[in-house]
């Protein structure tokens, strides 16, 4: 079996998605290989991803993506890592290489999956699936009494985990910002699972983090996402010897393995958050994963945009048993939430499952991804470099 | 003075350019700002750096850099520092941001310079300005004959400093690649200055670039330039502590400011080579020479394309006194030559001065890039995103 196409869709939302304030638009990549079809997202800046697919050749280490991979053999998992390692080494001084093959590498993934018919999490060689608590995402309202309502619908739906946060929070008005805090933790209740995520706005000082410190264990947040720049590593560090390192979470701007290793050295995070759909794929996610191994940190996935990612993520770390939580995309009427027609949903027991079907176990709902697909076309000196295919 | 347009020309070279087989094509920028017009150039994967140009929005705090730039003051210095910080803080999860803001940062110094009729080191405050000696590049041939011959004609035609490298040296043919530096050392005479490309050849094993010692000791190479993956900083530190931190150098990679010091430090090069193309600019190029400063660590500039890239980097590491040399493009028939009118050529002294005029003190040759420049147009949904604009 050897890679017959890669197909891309470029995806936009309408206006009036209620994801469309969170994420605008999505890549989808579809593998063929064979009798089989694997699908994939990016998930970062998706039309500059598609771009690296197809651009012309730059350097002799400069090539596109499609280049690397067309014709390949995929047979096995050992097919996707030779595949990664020709792809690193034939897109030097590409910088956005790392978020562009995330899609596809997923999509490796889901086609071999499907052709052995293995689950993902299988073919990495994981034996025992840890199962996840699901938190969702209630962006703080304009006012408090906004910031309760998002809080008290996510409840009401039945989640007892919920992550907070952005708006104004942190930019100096610690009142308003304590409103906020105590609204959620109200409607949310004393035994649920609150998180926050404050978007680096305190940049790369500490000192400011620290001033919310009280406002923030009152209403018993479980953990800081993002508090600080990732590259300020002395201000996340201080933060963490005081706060404590299971109370500060980052991860999600990570695109590799080394430097994921490092940041969590520097950082001194207990909770590391790895989006496949930025890190490269699932490989190096179950790499971290099993390099960290259970040594105190908790790894969760960050996930934002589809349950294609979202079973991408929980694949690649459904051996690590150092945490019970996953971060869990629910807005049901988005495109991200339209593209595909089944969901991973919490069981009886509010936990998270994942699908027993082969690859991914997710299947794409190939009349909403052409709903969603843009007309795109790409020429170059009267050569067609992209136009815009068919999912179904 | 606001900026009024941001340009994008992708220009390919034909095969027959003696420069296609080192970099295939280039994006240049240009910036128009009241009655002053700019010009930069982004070095990598430029078709990729032109569609983070025009991408559509894709979340809150992703959009395309022309966005983040249009209609923006621009007047002096502070004014490019501000837009910097503007163009970082709007391309969150952007990974080409770096790359492709290299080439209108470097025009946007340019367009000041020249509204202040003043060149652009003086505009970063540098005072004094150090001479270069120029090394150019002779890639080794398929037989030490052919090496031979290509040194030579460097060496003819007045270059006394030379970087060999590639081919298939440091695959494990010791004798062979012995027989390419004798013959290099011997066309270059020995009092010339000789340099080693080895294009990470060894990925993170030193003790394979350790082997090659002796012949490198017999040759006298200065220094080794990228033994290693840039990832492989504990195979840097090992060589470098064998052979000395002044006979290895690296650091073309490097996109951003913060993680230059820390390779830095953690690689023990010696010799940090650094490209104003890829880093995202003049300033954070002149960020890492101040921080440096003159502990010993050399900053080179790495240049491969125009003399507009070259003075670039000339400008922004003008006031550190640490290093003698400068990479030194010259393919007098190449695409890269051809694109400016002028060129930075060596004085009676054998050294490189930047030109006095203001701004870069470039002449971009309007002609040259519209015969380069390819038609290029890209549609999303019947809106055209970008067609090629012309230069004169």
């Amino acid at each position: 079996m050897k890679i017959d196409s890669v197909d891309l869709f470029f995806l936009q939302m309408p206006e009036s998605d209620p994801a469309y304030k969170i994420v605008r638009d999505t890549l989808l990549v579809r593998v063929r290989a064979g009798q089989c079809e694997g699908w994939g997202e990016c998930e970062a800046a998706p039309f500059v991803s598609l771009a690296s697919f197809i651009m012309p050749q730059s350097h002799e280490t400069c090539r596109p993506i499609n280049a690397a991979l067309l014709g390949q053999k995929i047979q096995d998992p050992s097919d996707i890592y030779r595949l990664i390692d020709l792809a690193r080494s034939s897109t030097g001084h590409l910088l956005q290489a790392p978020h562009a093959f995330s899609g596809v590498e997923m999509a490796l993934w889901d086609v071999v999956g499907k052709s052995l018919d293995e689950p993902v999490y299988s073919l990495l060689g994981i034996k025992t699936v840890h199962r996840r608590l699901p938190y969702v995402v209630a962006p703080f309202g304009e006012t408090a009494e906004e910031t309760h309502a998002r809080v008290a619908e996510m409840s009401s739906r039945g989640f007892h985990a919920v992550k907070v946060g952005w708006g104004r929070f942190g930019e100096g008005n610690l009142k308003g910002d304590r409103e906020h805090l105590v609204a959620a933790r109200e409607a949310l209740g004393p035994d649920g699972r609150l998180f926050l995520d404050t978007g680096q706005i305190w940049k790369n000082n500490a000192s400011s983090a620290l001033r919310y410190r009280s406002i923030i264990d009152e209403a018993n947040i479980e953990w800081i996402e993002e508090p600080f720049h990732p590259a300020a590593t002395d201000a996340y560090s201080d933060f963490t010897t005081l706060m404590g390192s299971s109370r500060v979470a980052a991860g999600e701007h990570l695109h590799d393995v080394h430097s994921a290793l490092k940041f969590l050295k520097e950082s001194r995070v207990g909770v590391l958050q790895i989006d496949c759909g930025h890190l490269g794929g699932i490989a190096p996610a179950h790499e971290i994963s099993e390099q960290v191994g259970a040594d105190g940190v908790k790894i969760i996935n960050h996930t934002y945009t589809s349950h294609l990612a979202l079973s991408a993520c929980l694949h690649a770390l459904a051996g690590h048993a150092g945490s019970d939580l996953c971060e869990y995309p629910f807005n049901d009427s988005s495109l991200s939430w339209k593209i595909s027609r089944n969901h991973l949903f919490a069981g009886q027991d509010g936990f998270i499952s994942l699908s027993e079907g082969p690859g991914l176990g997710i299947q794409i709902d190939l009349d909403a991804v052409d709903s969603y697909s843009q007309d795109l076309e790409i020429r170059l000196s009267n050569r067609v470099l992209y136009s815009t295919p068919t999912a179904r």
